[in-house]
């Protein structure tokens, strides 16, 4: 782009006098636009769904940045390029972009292709609409509304309410900002300037979005408290228990637990059942992020790990939040007594807020194990009293006009803090009922079968050391190199394999073989998190995984 | 889907021993799914791409909601279906959603169809990655960069950062979130508890996200405050002035003025000029909401339209805000005594907070005005001290390692309050290459141009009155029925004219012959606001969409 222009209208009026006569024609032109996109839907079919998922193929094309910002040659400019220039430049995109659809890349929580979902994608991007009413999206809504309630049904849950969201870190910030509201509801209009302060709970392996969500929604990184896990990374319910009481005593209000059914890092999930307990005793929201583990319960067989999500808080009647000059007071009362204890308040002008919530929510996200695409996130809610509307709308009326000729509450949108929305169902939706949940019931459990195959090649192999036995797909582990083993003991033993991995990391992103991560996780140093559920990898790619590390690492 | 599983662990073992020779071979067919993939693209090329924007076809094809939901047999089961009935799924799809780029789809901010972003995205679903780590997405890394670079260099920033968001109320929300962090860092670990009460301006015609914002950030509908505007919707920097030195005087801090450049029902441009003038003079952070106007900076002709946005708040030396144990305040000190009273401020421990931000922000849409597809939302920043970092970060070291044997500064996704977080940028990227800067500056003005056409038309017309001469490319008017035209003195007239739009758009939608939509503002009974930019509407589809007015409302 050569200069921008300065802000002069010194010839606008001629200019646009002169150009009355571009009127009649569209500046579109169909024919050439068709021919684009079917040459660059060939290129797809080749480079990125053939070239891409093939074993014999590189995972990456790795490049410095410098080197790859002059390949590209990104620069944006005042003229268009001609078809075959951009069409090599489709290419050079697929070249030099990581193939996350190939058997190799163990890298992140999403991995591989399904056909029909990215169909549904491709559907999704050309008829270009927006979730938010039933005018503009009739289809979609309708298909929204079924997609949750199947999801939903799998949690356990006959009836409630849900959205799809940009994210599982959005849909964990809605359920924080649902649950303040619920008990809150002047929080909407007054912002949290005169409530106590409140309190969230989480583990210290729950997914960052917690501390990032409390910060964003003005509470606070330091009122998300950090509740211990066991050896596995899985949240006590004990220590959960201990750290309400003493928020309690510090006169803060606690008022959301999130739980993580799935670690990002270890894969763990928290006892929800023995968590609902204490969520229950001291009535607090009940949200369990399944972001990542929530597609086992599809599986009859691997749905036990989230026993419990299908509990919910009732407030029992009994208890109420008195509001007044001084502040908040959590108080109970004998339920036969309600009226007369209403009617005191009203007198001496205290605010009552009556616990009468049913709730708690569940964030999923069918685009990570599920290989539904990036993205599909997706928040249950067990509300059944239009929470999540109240909470959000704004009631815009050049959007939600509310004297439409049809039922407005087809128009969900604002039941999101987004206004356009993209339509994250179709792809689900369509690979859902390719597959049916059958299909999805064996894709999770193939994931596991996998990694117990993996783990007990690990085992047989000298080298490669358990973190812990893993209890979902992720597979933790210190890849030992020759050189270290059986110095344990020396001094150190801990810096020397901290550089292991960042290692083998550089050399297999180089020569492009394969991707996996690694990280450090309390005062365990860098270690491999193999994530292994992609429709696409067999039992050659798992040997093959193995070898690699072994031929990659065997001389540090 | 027949019905949820228990949570039971029976028979788990012996299914998985089992199952262990599943091991061999993936679950993905290739040859299949890209056939499957192949037939899609076929429908989508015929029934969305061609009959979608063909003037002969209906803009949709309205069904009720009950009937609806048994012509797509939306219910999700046990087991797949075979590719046949999902190919006619597809075609379903297709056929009852709404045809957004048909050149009669006058609806909504977003419309037509450009074939080269169209392409980008369809690579975009196809590479399947998240725009968090150069590890993971090397090309969208710098590619991002470059987009954002050339879209704040026609605001008029030679350097600054950014980020695509998803969707512009999200942007939004960004910009209060760091107005807010800027001017008390301590919000992100500490919450809004012990801060005064903090107040946005903006005007009533402003986006409704500027509301849900303060909502979601925990500051509270309510200290949004509202500026009222000219008769265009403009916002007036003198009550701007006025309603700032009365919230201050009230006890709050004003900290945003959140400008509007097009709003949402008038198309209307505030003076940012003059509104920036006032945020200087009271120290304010001032964002741009240009989500639907922003487009016309790239047209010589237009972008005075946004005369002002290149300015930008330099906190002068001279100010800071003292906290201490009764509140802050903000206070006014000679330069070059500031280290003395930094060194008093130690002494009394009292916490000082030097103001030195150099930042404004924008957002804008380019999904909308510039047809790059949902959704394309660039929220840009003045900075340079990586405020956006700073205020969103959490260091999650599982992505974030800060010991990868690449410039860690490439791994963009600690910016964002999201963790997966789609690639919005090639479809702008790849479009912007292949018609250039020129280009899309031809496709704003013939915008403008089309507006002009239509409004003089309306002008020749009987039975069409606009609201006012439009600013920008909506076009809001009411259509007066013959009945209806000499009674404007009538008791019921305004009552009687209300119910006119809602009646028309009803027998469009019915009839599938075009869309346009309509509202109430303020006391302005339901008008029609027909928005005017698809690359793809000619003369003759403007004609036609006056004529389907009377020919729709001539009864009435």
């Amino acid at each position: 782009m050569a200069n921008m222009f300065p802000f002069s209208s010194a010839d606008r009026q001629t200019k646009e006098a002169a150009n009355l006569h571009d009127l009649i024609e569209p500046l579109t032109d169909h024919s050439e636009g068709q021919l684009f996109l079917n040459e660059t839907f060939k290129i797809i079919m080749e480079e990125v769904l053939r070239k891409g998922t093939d074993v014999k193929e590189k995972v990456c094309e790795w490049k410095e940045p410098e080197e790859l910002t002059l390949l590209l040659d990104l620069e944006l400019r005042a003229t268009g390029e001609p078809q075959h220039k951009l069409l090599q430049r489709v290419k050079d995109v697929a070249k030099y972009s990581i193939k996350t659809s190939h058997p190799r890349f163990f890298n992140q929580q999403f991995a591989g292709v399904d056909y029909h979902s990215l169909a549904g994608r491709f559907l999704t991007e050309s008829l270009n609409t927006n979730l938010f009413t039933y005018e503009v999206a009739p289809v979609f809504v309708l298909m929204e509304t079924e997609v949750l309630r199947g999801l939903r049904q799998l949690v356990g849950w006959t009836e409630g309410d849900g959205i799809f969201c940009p994210g599982g870190s959005t849909s964990n910030m809605y359920a924080m900002n649902l649950a303040r509201y619920r008990l809150f509801p002047d929080v909407k209009s007054q912002g949290l300037w005169g409530l106590p302060r409140l309190t969230i709970f989480t583990s210290p392996e729950s997914h960052y979005s917690v501390k990032k969500g409390a910060a964003y929604l003005g509470i606070g990184m330091d009122n998300v408290i950090l509740v211990k896990v066991d050896d596995g990374g899985r949240m006590r319910p004990d220590d959960l228990d201990e750290k309400i009481k003493l928020a309690k005593s510090q006169g803060s209000v606690p008022f959301l637990v999130s739980c993580t059914s799935g670690t990002t890092v270890q894969g763990a999930f928290d006892p929800l059942d023995r968590i609902a307990d204490v969520c229950e005793k001291h009535e607090l929201w009940m949200h369990v992020d399944a972001a990542w583990g929530g597609s086992v319960l599809f599986s009859k067989q691997h749905r036990h790990l989230m026993k419990g999500v299908d509990r919910y808080l009732i407030y029992r009647p009994g208890r109420c939040i008195l509001q007044h000059e001084e502040g908040y007071k959590i108080w109970s009362y004998r339920e036969d007594r309600l009226l007369f204890i209403v009617c005191v308040c009203v007198c001496v002008r205290v605010r009552v807020h009556v616990c009468v919530t049913r709730a708690n929510s569940v964030a999923w996200n069918p685009h990570k194990m599920l290989v539904a695409g990036l993205q599909c996130s997706a928040l249950l809610l067990k509300d059944t009293t239009n929470l999540l509307k109240q909470c959000h709308s704004a009631n815009a009326t050049y959007l939600f006009q509310q004297d439409k000729f049809y039922d407005v509450n087809l128009d969900v949108g604002d039941k999101s803090v987004q206004c356009s929305r993209k339509v994250d169902c179709l792809k689900l939706w369509l690979m859902w009922k390719a597959v049916g949940s059958d299909g999805l019931e064996e894709r999770v459990d193939k994931a596991f079968i996998h990694v117990r195959y993996l783990v007990e090649q690990m085992k047989k192999r000298e080298g490669f050391h358990l973190l812990g036995e893993p209890e979902f797909v992720n597979v933790c582990f210190w890849y030992i190199p020759p050189s270290l083993r059986g110095k344990e003991g020396t001094a150190d033993y801990q810096d020397r394999l901290a550089k292991v991995a960042p290692v083998i990391k550089e050399r297999m992103m180089k020569q492009g073989t394969m991707m996996v991560g690694y990280q450090p996780l309390g005062n365990r140093v860098n270690f491999f998190r193999v994530i292994v559920f992609s429709p696409l990898v067999s039992q050659r790619d798992l040997d093959f995984f193995l070898n690699e590390i072994e031929r990659l690492g065997n001389d540090l």
